[in-house]
């Protein structure tokens, strides 16, 4: 159904006029007021004579026309470019007499449209700011001609992102529109490169627009599917209310695979590659809609965009390991013919990734969100799929099962974007969900396929909807920009929180080497990826080098740890891995014999980064850790607020009380902060934290404390040449440290010494030096205060890695 | 095959004694020794003419006999019962005459290795006290006669628990072996009813017996499968250390079900009902070979008993919403004839249960573990399965995916304990997972069965193994007595710890109606459930009430919340559950402005038993909540340690800190036990919170304040006719309770009085009295501290459950 469009309408009919009644006369009296006030739109599409514009934009455009045309505004497109104006016309008007009519428009009639929009599209060459000026002044001639007012001005840039900053500046300076109509500026991507590059694209376009005058188009924003994301969730709120988190929900996959490859736009892609070009932008921005928390109002932009911000605050950052690479084989041939690469020349742009993102809020924490895109996959298809947790139980044997009813088969909800054997957009729920709500003039039931399965299961086990009536990406965003509809578009914050999202994980794979695969069918397993926990790894072993990647060393298990004497007391030595991974079983062995022994287990932990990779380890491996029974205490701390990222403590919390249950009593940091005063004498903090571990340590004797030796032969904070702590009663001291932040807290030599056992943990190159030298040297704790730790009755036990130790 | 058993053994070719060299020699001669210190066993059967002895325990003699007499022990078996001597010789002679021989045994070897232990068996009445004398009697005669040592006596008893303490007595004071042989007695279940009557009897017992001579039989722990459970964890450490964890199981389930019904055996049944008969014994049993940590040495008996311990120490408690009941529709009607109750009788007996256990450890936290069991389902099978998470992404399409490497098609291992359509007990595990290890000599691949789909899967999609031997659980049990394994029986420490889960949801679901089932595979989908968090429910509404339950009230969702003013304040007014999640909108509103107006928020939280409800539910269901700028505290504390089930820091951690992430130092518990003392004057901590109060909150005003009123129109911890706190300059006082324990810390009534926001929750019938008292008083904290809560500027919310509030 299309809308005519008519600019002025008058009553045809008097007799029905007589019969309105004073009322609706008014009301159509404002109506037809409004109409006027509605006014004149001018169209500047820049790059008019480009590929987007010719496949897609100029539909757009034509589509706005027959939607809005007819309800009171005046419209008038000015297609751009720097080509000439004959050439400029030429193109035009080859483009405007292929444009076509909604299906059910009749020829006659789609003709005599396109006609009307013809009569109102131009070409002109726009160049320099007098080409600008021009414009508008044209612009301003006509409206006053036909007795109209100004609107606004679109100006939408189809331009390579070098060519932004001058027609910025152009329209800015010389082809604002006057008061009281707006200006809006529709943008392509890229919008740069990395974060820094995006920022200052960012900072440039912000120099001439106002933010709410730009939109910069995702058009997987404007597919009809992902457009739908948010209303649906917003329709089957009742359903989606108890689904919609860790607690039901598997897995999200975001994916979208192609066929084709990049040959013919190597030069782009050896720029972007796919994480740029894919991962980024369309997929990240779907992730959002999936994951954000629903507005009470998802029809207000504002809402959304804040949502949508605060999904993206929640992210947790990605890591190198969080993405494998893949490169299709015949890339690099591609690159060398396309760009006069030599011979030798090997590309490391990857061409497929899949990457593993999670979410750290309540709603999301532990669920894998995939997202996934290659060239020359298999086949070309586009979906989100969330998988539900299988939270039944089906009591009767399999064979009875229903597959409309039975909760024991897969449950999922798929918002197919396109392509793939369904062949168009879908949104997909299992019958065994629920019956999900979609507008019924816009969406209809997929009519059904026999023998047409999709992620497991046959179409007939979902409930299947498409839309009515097709629409493409650009028309819908081109209808948003003109409806003011900014949730459809990146804002400058969302780009920057992508970007920042991005930005660390492109850098860590800069020089990686990605995975060859034949593309296609060939590719069988190869691509297949695995999570586990925060990382994600190619399910098959590599067969062959195919290129040769960067030596690689022996890894740790090749080696065995080695037990030696270090000072006369026990040393194991291993590669840095191993190192950890015996000295976090050790400590879970003491724990497990002090809490069998004692019912508790007293530990006492150093800062540092050593003590981090520990700290993992025994947040992740150990199941048996008697935790609900340790407790842990600080061996040293800096004077900083415990919520400072220079704190020990705040180490300690990111790395291993946010992962296991330790009691909140059973946690005990260095009272540096008393009084919101940093290790005040007059607060007496050293002696409280001592009365503290005289009250609940038995004879203040630790079960383990570990310790780490500095470069300087210093250990907890005990520092050379300052003699505080190093004998004496003190049980806990303020010393002062050579390094930022100067005062600190630590445990005293003579409390150490009582521990039932000490670990010293020393890893790296850097320590190679002092640890030859406190090889050597005798009992000189003031000289090297590491050389004063020999417990009284305990045990000590020396760990360092090959580094330290052999150099 | 079979060892020939021969009772003394001489060389019979003296020439091969000459080759013999003197070391052999020596060995040989040790090794006659040893035969010799072997000894002489008794087997004393008691109840050995009942059903269990004579379909199992005579047949699992005799295989003792089979496989350890060889071994140059020599045995005696006497079976007793209260049977006339001729009866029971008679009953005996034809079950010993039925004795079947392992396979491969030729018929005449067969008929000779019967005929031997025919010789060595016997029947005796065994009834009083005398009785047992002159068996010890006859035993150390014939011990003596036959030149022999006295190894020990086992005792089995195969007889009604209401038997043991007469028999127990009889063996303790009459027939116990002389030093230096041991007494092992076999007990059959049922072992108690509860936890009351399990330790009455265990108490019983152990006046009479030491805990290592007793063998307490679950029978299921003699399945080769289950015997399997542990050895197969052993040997496949490798491949399992990584999968065995919530971070790769998805679920586990531990199935046994039953076509037969409870016909016949209703006198029993009553009195038990499916969870007593299978889930507290058989199923626990196996859920802690799953769940237990794995000990080093996993043929440790001890190692084994205390890691076991150690699973049952993690169980969640059992909720009534842990569990689904059914009884299959003819078992009232069964029970009704079997035990002429009246024609108006229901039995509430479950015949069906769904149980969902958690585990509180770190590798099983969040899997869940299903227990099922019922009588009359549609098939006689018994497995457990153990899913794994799928945490692959396969990138070809799915066309292309292959059984044996697809990390994307289920991964799973089976205990198929036994029955099903595979007939026989085997293990599985799925291909695309590792290729198992298990003992070659006594496991073997299952062949090829064609068509035969098994969880879902092909047969041909397992690595799949079944004994060589099917052995009886009997048989391998009594073997396990005879060589001491006591990890393949139920200590007391054991047992009673499974009776601790399993009584509270024993008790709290004894007057809960069962849903009806028909039986069979009529059962359709009526008993499948599904759980979530921590309950369980059955999948299907009700279609129709089959038999008359209680009559339910009014739900929750068929009222409105209520608004009304109470004090010339707003007040809410619902039932208990809607008016807590109102209140916990709320809060979550309060503080997202908060978060938004000033970066956190800060919350002051009273203690006790209504706060709970609200604690939950902010933990489970407020994805949105801010924590991680959320500031808690108290508004006021018992003067008790923090770790205090009495602290209301205590409800506070367990109820949501637990679960939600809230940075250490944003979480202020009342300072009431500095320096190890309880809210000594002297050390100032009512000062030392009011200075922590000033320094964080901006002008000492808290965001929203929670408090409740008590019976006696107490608020927070500010009492009737007590001044303290009530007016002054002091933001944090110590007060007297009128109950223990007495002294506590409070918010003053002016801090209080400062918050933006206050919030009064009241619940419960309790309250009604001083609800309708407070309504009607002026400003008279004296009297009624509650009455004093009026913020200065803020706003005050009463929050009212109906019975408080209409009584």
């Amino acid at each position: 159904m299309v809308a005519e469009p008519s600019f002025k309408r008058y009553p045809r009919h008097a007799g029905v006029w007589k019969m309105l009644t004073a009322s609706v006369c008014v009301a159509l009296l404002a109506c037809l007021h409004a109409q006027e006030l509605r006014g004149h739109i001018s169209v500047i599409l820049l790059g008019a004579t480009g590929d987007l514009a010719r496949k897609y934009l100029w539909q757009g455009l034509f589509q706005l026309y027959l939607d809005e045309a007819g309800k009171g505004h005046s419209f008038r497109f000015h297609g751009a470019a720097l080509t000439t104006t004959e050439q400029g016309q030429e193109v035009i008007a080859k483009v405007l007499e292929s444009l076509s009519c909604p299906r059910d428009t009749a020829p006659a009639r789609c003709a005599e449209l396109k006609d009307q929009f013809q009569q109102l599209s131009e070409y002109r060459r726009l160049k320099t700011a007098e080409d600008y000026l021009a414009l508008s002044k044209d612009i301003e001639a006509w409206v006053q001609r036909e007795g109209l007012r100004e609107a606004g001005r679109v100006f939408y840039f189809s331009v390579p992102p070098f060519a932004y900053a001058d027609i910025a500046r152009n329209i800015n300076s010389s082809c604002r529109p006057g008061p009281g109509a707006w200006l809006r500026v529709a943008l392509e991507k890229p919008f740069g490169h990395d974060h820094r590059s995006a920022q200052q694209l960012a900072t440039e376009l912000g120099s001439f627009f106002q933010e709410d005058e730009m939109y910069r188009v995702d058009h997987y924003l404007g597919k009809q599917v992902v457009a739908q994301i948010l209303p649906f969730r917003d329709q089957n709120r009742e359903a989606l209310d108890g689904l919609w988190s860790r607690h039901h929900v598997d897995r999200v996959e975001i994916i979208m695979k192609e066929t084709v490859d990049a040959g013919g736009r190597t030069s782009f892609y050896e720029e972007y590659g796919v994480i740029r070009d894919v991962l980024q932008n369309h997929l990240t921005e779907i992730l959002t809609l999936v994951a954000m928390e629903l507005p009470r109002n998802v029809s207000s932009s504002e809402a959304v965009l804040q949502h949508k911000l605060q999904a993206f605050r929640a992210l947790r950052g990605l890591q190198k390991g969080s993405a494998v690479l893949g490169q299709y084989q015949a890339y690099s041939e591609q690159v060398r013919r396309e760009l006069q690469k030599p011979d030798g020349f090997h590309s490391l742009t990857p061409t497929f990734a899949g990457v593993l993102v999670h979410i750290d809020n309540l709603r999301w924490e532990g669920v894998p969100f995939i997202l996934m895109s290659g060239k020359a996959l298999d086949e070309r298809v586009s979906y989100v799929r969330i998988l539900f947790k299988n939270q039944a139980c089906c009591v009767q044997s399999e064979k009875h099962w229903v597959p409309d009813q039975s909760r024991c088969l897969p449950q999922q909800i798929v918002f197919y974007i396109g392509h793939g054997e369904l062949g168009s957009p879908a949104v997909l729920v299992s019958r065994n969900l629920f019956r999900p709500s979609l507008p019924s003039a816009s969406w209809q039931e997929v009519a059904g396929r026999p023998g047409l399965h999709l992620f497991g299961r046959p179409l007939s086990d979902y409930y299947a909807y498409s839309p009515v009536r097709e629409q493409d990406a650009y028309s819908i965003l081109i209808s948003h920009i003109f409806h003011h509809r900014k949730d459809s578009f990146i804002t400058t914050e969302n780009l920057l929180a992508s970007w920042v999202f991005w930005t660390p994980l492109l850098d860590s794979l800069a020089h990686e080497v990605p995975r060859l695969y034949p593309g296609g069918a060939e590719n069988g397993r190869l691509l297949d990826f695995e999570f586990s926990g925060n990382s994600l790894a190619f399910s098959q072993q590599p067969l062959e080098q195919l290129v040769p990647g960067p030596g690689s060393g022996p890894t740790p298990s090749d080696f065995q740890v080695l037990r030696a004497k270090y000072r006369e007391s026990p040393l194991i030595s291993a590669w840095p891995e191993e190192l950890i991974a015996k000295l976090a079983d050790d400590i879970e062995a003491t724990a497990v014999q002090a809490v069998r022994r004692f019912g508790k287990f007293h530990l006492a932990l150093s800062g540092g980064s050593s003590p981090i990779a520990l700290f993992q380890q025994l947040a992740t491996g150990h199941y048996g850790f008697p935790w609900a029974h340790t407790h842990l205490w600080l061996a040293d701390e800096r004077c900083v607020p415990l919520w400072d990222p220079e704190s020990n403590f705040q180490g300690l919390q990111a790395h291993l009380l946010q992962h296991v249950r330790v009691p909140y009593y059973n946690i005990h940091p260095m009272p540096v902060h008393l009084r919101q005063r940093l290790c005040a004498e007059e607060d007496r903090g050293a002696q409280v934290y001592a009365e503290e571990i005289s009250a609940l340590v038995a004879n203040s004797s630790f079960d383990l404390v570990l310790l780490g030796m500095g470069t300087d032969g210093h250990t907890a904070s005990l520092f050379p040449q300052s003699p505080t702590g190093l004998d004496g009663e003190q049980l806990v001291v303020l010393t002062k440290s050579p390094f930022r932040p100067y005062q600190r807290m630590s445990l005293s030599l003579p409390l150490i010494n009582r521990a039932r056992k000490v670990a010293v943990l020393v890893m790296g190159r850097m320590k190679r030096e002092i640890a030859v030298l406190v090889s050597r040297v005798g009992h000189e704790p003031r000289k090297w205060p590491i050389s004063g730790v020999l417990p009284d009755s305990g045990q000590l036990v020396w760990y360092m890695d090959y580094e330290a130790f052999l150099g």
